[in-house]
């Protein structure tokens, strides 16, 4: 039985069989930090690093960013690398370069061939979007559109709208992040997710953040979600839990879903 | 942080501190099946074991249940019984006694005071039903309402429905186990938990069954279901997951939950 579909990255796919896929997140300020970072997580064995760029100092630095993301590539090993510069408008840490050089970024690490997957947000401005899914399609590097709330879960059908948006904007993966401010909000990520995944053709990433938010990271997958997020060294995001958690939970739900179907 | 209220046995209340209440049923054909199983179970420490009378070959003869009962408390230590018949329409096993004898059986472990609560199901006469509040309020052994579904999950609006009417009919707990057939209705049941609790006072008992269910078996907790029903020995409904199973999981659970509120 299959709850989620597999992960596009650049040249292969992943998952299909174990789920859901788990994602840590690296967000070092500078190279040996990272060095440090990806050493430790990638010895836990994730099926993928998100390398969040907005944390690292010398974003601004061309050069050195693609120097870095090919040594930390082959730091990973056969894991690969999710490349993903979050805005402050939607959590990320403040950065000093304009939104024309981190596209610049992208497009250098794209072509570099050193990273496996990348995030943008689909709030950005239209002409970065565009040029996103342009640069995905000319380097094969697949596209996940990302959308974020800190401060709220908006209702199930703008949930679902929103997972519609991203597939019909030319995403190759449709991830969102929204802040539940009760139980209930929980439980309509997870229905807007389940309802994405029945009429949408895009791979699904979702998640409800905080305390409260951290059954989705456990059980999301069920309802369609094909990678959670945890924490291999340091947490990215409110909620994140320890991939060793993950994983216990994971092996109690596997037993008790066999037959299930 | 509390999401469940406590519940009321003979002469206590359990819970208030840890949640939720794990309760693991016995299901032994004879004495020698019941004692092993008590004593097995008794071991792990649950909160609370249901006796599930409907299972016992002997249901006929009083005053041998009765006789058990009380060498099974003795058995338990410490740990409270919840003494259930299950009718064969809510999904307990066939019995060759009529409805005044399982009542009679009722009667007489309540005065012998060898039991902490009672099970019966809010579907049974209306006769029946009022002379279960009586005895429960007579003996001071708290009644748990409870109604079973095997083959579908209803609306929101009617488990809503059905908590408030279990409370209406004087019920001190109100209990709910329904079958999911699709994803969804497991979150039927747990947001349709999660009100009851905001707008009724009665302790609830709630969960999803079969193997999608087991996930509200894992975290129906935190949607207000004071217990959750676990296998201690062998299981006594679909879905019931092993004792260590949920407490690895409450254990990953606390810690995400730590700070939230």
């Amino acid at each position: 039985m299959s709850f989620t579909r597999p992960l596009p990255l650049k040249g292969r796919v992943l998952g299909g069989g174990n789920e859901p896929l788990v994602c840590t997140p690296v967000v070092g300020r500078d190279e040996d930090a990272l060095r440090r970072e990806v050493a430790t997580v990638a010895a836990r064995r994730p099926d993928l690093i998100e390398w969040r760029v907005d944390f690292f100092g010398a974003l601004g630095d061309t050069a050195r960013v693609v120097r870095l993301a090919q040594e930390l590539r082959a730091l990973a090993g056969d894991i690969p690398i999710l490349f993903t510069r979050r805005s402050i408008r939607e959590g990320g840490t403040p950065i000093d370069v304009g939104e024309d050089q981190v596209f610049a970024l992208y497009e250098a690490v794209c072509r570099a061939g050193s990273v496996d997957q990348i995030d943008w947000e689909l709030s950005s401005e239209p002409r970065w979007w565009t040029q996103a899914v342009e640069l995905s399609r000319a380097t094969g590097v697949p596209l996940v559109a990302s959308f974020h709330d800190f401060q709220r879960t908006p209702s199930k059908a703008d949930l679902v709208a929103k997972f519609a948006a991203m597939q019909d904007a030319g995403a190759d993966v449709a991830k969102i992040a929204v802040m539940p401010r009760h139980l209930r909000d929980v439980l309509t990520l997870l229905d807007a997710t389940l309802e994405a995944r029945e009429t949408l053709r895009v791979p699904l990433i979702s998640m409800s953040m905080g305390a409260y938010g951290s059954l989705s990271r456990l059980f999301g997958w069920m309802y369609g979600s094909s990678v959670t997020f945890a924490v291999g060294d340091q947490a990215s995001a409110p909620g994140q839990v320890p991939m060793e958690d993950l994983a216990a939970v994971f092996e109690v739900l596997q037993r008790a879903l066999k037959g299930a179907g």
